[in-house]
């Protein structure tokens, strides 16, 4: 598998590259970004997912994320993808909506027409981008981590729970915990089996016996979705339940914005590092 | 004079504002950001200047600066300025030219028609945000510093060897520090007199006697603007001349970019709180 080098520039001792290639999954060409800190020749460095939420691709967070520094300080690869398929042939105008297509696919694996051909975040991101970082990058596969922002929140819970012996952190800022229950997640998943949805809410999975060793959720009391979409308390629920360690921060003050992301930043890539350490 | 709060958003501890008003000097509405870390009620605090370069508004750096993390440890408030007059009946077209007229103000006041209408950025940012800070923030006026990038470099550095008891530090990121030998500088200064020209050059400026307590300037080995418009060694030469102290720092593998900027900003907020506490 062969990429793009969109660009690379030094930051922090290491090097923010933007990287392009053709999807086998999506169909399209997809757009990436993975910022390598500094290390030694020959190193394999553990690896840090991001999953960015609806409307953003992988250049939100790369600019305004603020996790540079503590990468580099703390040796972390930093991946972060694109939030949907984009290219001529994709539907989903997000001129008609941002919640739903482009920029918005949710990390699953759509099953319908027209939607099944290209909106395969969930196998983009499990399976074929990981095999592309190995390739390309000074990866180590037995060390990764997932967070992410919002929707992709819930893309980094869910796939966490679903490969508990991949992943050795999971965390997440204002993540949506039970799209089956939210209009953000019906309208996303509108369409398909509703048992299906059942593996992409982190809700149901836990209650459907998916485990975690620890969770750490950070979302902010002015946050404008959080009673609606977000819904941190059916989180708290569940983990208490199934006696999941989670460590939920209610944030006084802050919003769904980066400015609430890049400041603890910092405290989720910490959370990480210890746990791939480990 | 009043303002409008365009937003606010919770960062760091302290508050990411952006807020617009109607200049005096532009005869435009001018919009720009202010970073307010957490501090007690009552206290005044210090004011960190940012000027931007081409092309750029407020936005770049509050997007992408990683300023707000050392401003909420050090206390420092950081107000970006927009880097040209905007709006209707305002020359300079940025589809004609980035390097020239809107997002090119320079930080001069120019003198002749059809720019010296609204294209009164010295006056702008030396005079009348001051008072708009002064007025509208927990701002102490008598501790006050200032950096900038590139051609916000360049305002900086002109700004400060002219006012140096005003402004306790100054730094620059990739200064232009000789506008009227170099070409973004005899295209931006065209058609003004010569010798006042020598005003807006800092490196005339220091030839003229002019005297600052110590600078710190980083620039990039690649950057691809280094030799023909920012020509740090001139700068050297003069301020070795003028035994004025200069820190200039030639950081290998960066560029012009924010990537850059925000690798180095918390050494460049570092060395001005220091200033700004003495």
């Amino acid at each position: 598998m062969t990429i793009e080098t969109i660009s690379q520039n030094r930051s922090h001792d290491g090097v923010q590259g933007v990287y392009k290639h053709t999807s086998r999954e999506t169909g399209t060409g997809m757009t990436f970004s993975v910022y390598v800190p500094p290390h030694q020749d020959g190193a394999k460095l553990p690896v840090v997912w991001y999953l960015s939420g609806l409307t953003c691709t992988h250049a939100n967070v790369t600019e305004k994320g603020e996790f540079r520094n503590a990468c580099a300080e703390l040796g972390l690869i930093f991946v972060a993808p694109d939030t949907s398929p984009r290219g001529e042939g994709v539907p989903g105008d997000p001129a008609n909506a941002y919640d739903f297509g482009l920029g918005a696919g949710f990390y699953v694996d759509a099953t319908e027409a027209p939607f099944a051909r290209h909106y395969r975040m969930w196998s983009y991101v499990t399976k074929e981008l990981p095999e592309l970082i190995a390739e390309h990058f000074p990866a180590d596969p037995k060390r990764q981590s997932i967070l992410g922002h919002s929707m992709g929140g819930h893309g980094a819970l869910t796939i966490a729970l679903s490969h508990p012996d991949r992943y050795r952190a999971a965390s997440a800022f204002s993540p949506i915990v039970a799209p089956s229950e939210v209009p953000w997640g019906i309208k996303a998943l509108l369409g398909t089996d509703r048992k299906a949805w059942r593996q992409h809410d982190t809700v149901a999975l836990i209650e459907a016996g998916a485990r975690f060793s620890d969770l750490l959720v950070d979302y902010g009391d002015v946050d404008p979705f959080l009673t609606e979409q977000l819904r941190p308390e059916l989180l708290e629920r569940a983990c208490a339940q199934a006696e999941i360690p989670l460590t939920l921060r209610c944030q006084p003050g802050y919003d769904h914005s980066y400015y609430f992301i890049s400041t603890f930043m910092n405290d989720h890539l910490r959370w990480h590092a210890a746990r791939l350490r480990a």
